[in-house]
């Protein structure tokens, strides 16, 4: 087991629905310290590549982002999932169907901070149908921005998006991959 | 003027109306390395403080307070601005007005991480009227939380929100304090 994968053991609590709580270190409750250590990960996974920007969706992904930003000296960009006064009209928007809470969304990034000439590596904290992950794409794509991978938190591989994503194309690493969860004898097996 | 200052007046946009947007560096891209010399600053400014955990809101404190906390080596905490159904029935739970959208809002935080036994520094983007504030500190408060202190990157020394908080007894620290800005010149007085 990875550092990751024994976090998700001792602080993670699996639900009915095969939901994974993992607010007390990831995405309410954060741990820098275990932050660091991903971004650390991605960057080993990633060093053959050559990328000027991460790109995440706020809000638990812009810990991740801004970590590995840090870490890889580049600047980070977080997709906002309202389209607030500031942001101005010039903006690319992508939809993301959200399956938790059942409801289609709008996401959006300034035209002014994602161009032709990026080569992004986008990270999120969890792929599960890939919904959020395929919008994230679809903004790079009709900004022409080349995606060089996707580092992912946790992956629930028992989901279709992991697979939907790889078969594109994209290198996708998964700190934690869960194969398997069970909520009634509190076990999680990872691939 | 401090780097902060610097990259206010490099990289910020003055609109009318009062308006900053440093969404080039802050708020929507992020520049990492300037939110790693903020957290250096703050640490410096609240060295005397014995603090356990970073608080902040969602979404642009997300950056903030993860790279504070890393260096602090103290988790991190951030207030949800809806309850989602993953977040629990137990939580405190703070009014939030929005001048800038003229509404009013709930934030969040879980009752597990927040408790009478935590030293708060409380962290955000932007400090104007202080609503956000008022409404972290109200959850501080609820929780019987101790407040050791307010970091805030840039505040708005013409709006109320500064007086407000440090009259009701807070050490704030604003890494740059506007004292007015004139979207037709396009200048901006630090204090």
């Amino acid at each position: 087991m990875n550092f990751l994968e024994e976090e998700i053991i001792k602080n993670g609590t699996i639900k009915p629905g095969n939901v994974l709580k993992v607010d007390s270190f990831l995405n309410h409750q954060i741990n820098p310290q275990l932050v660091y250590e991903m971004a650390k990960e991605w960057q080993i996974r990633f060093k053959d590549k050559n990328i000027n920007k991460i790109l995440t969706i706020e809000a638990s992904g812009i810990a991740l982002a801004t970590m590995l930003g840090y870490i890889l000296g580049v600047p980070v960009l977080f997709a906002k999932k309202s389209k607030t006064s500031n942001l101005g009209n010039d903006v690319y928007k992508a939809e993301v169907k959200s399956y938790t809470h059942n409801t289609i969304n709008n996401i959006y990034v300034s035209k002014s901070y994602l161009n032709e000439n990026d080569h992004i590596l986008i990270v999120d904290d969890f792929l599960a149908n890939g919904c959020a992950l395929l919008g994230l794409l679809s903004l790079c794509n009709d900004a022409k921005a080349k995606v060089e991978g996707i580092g992912i938190a946790i992956e629930k591989g028992f989901q279709e998006g992991g697979k939907k994503i790889r078969d594109l194309g994209y290198q996708v690493e998964s700190l934690a991959i869960i194969d398997s969860m069970d909520s009634f004898n509190k076990k999680i097996k990872f691939r």
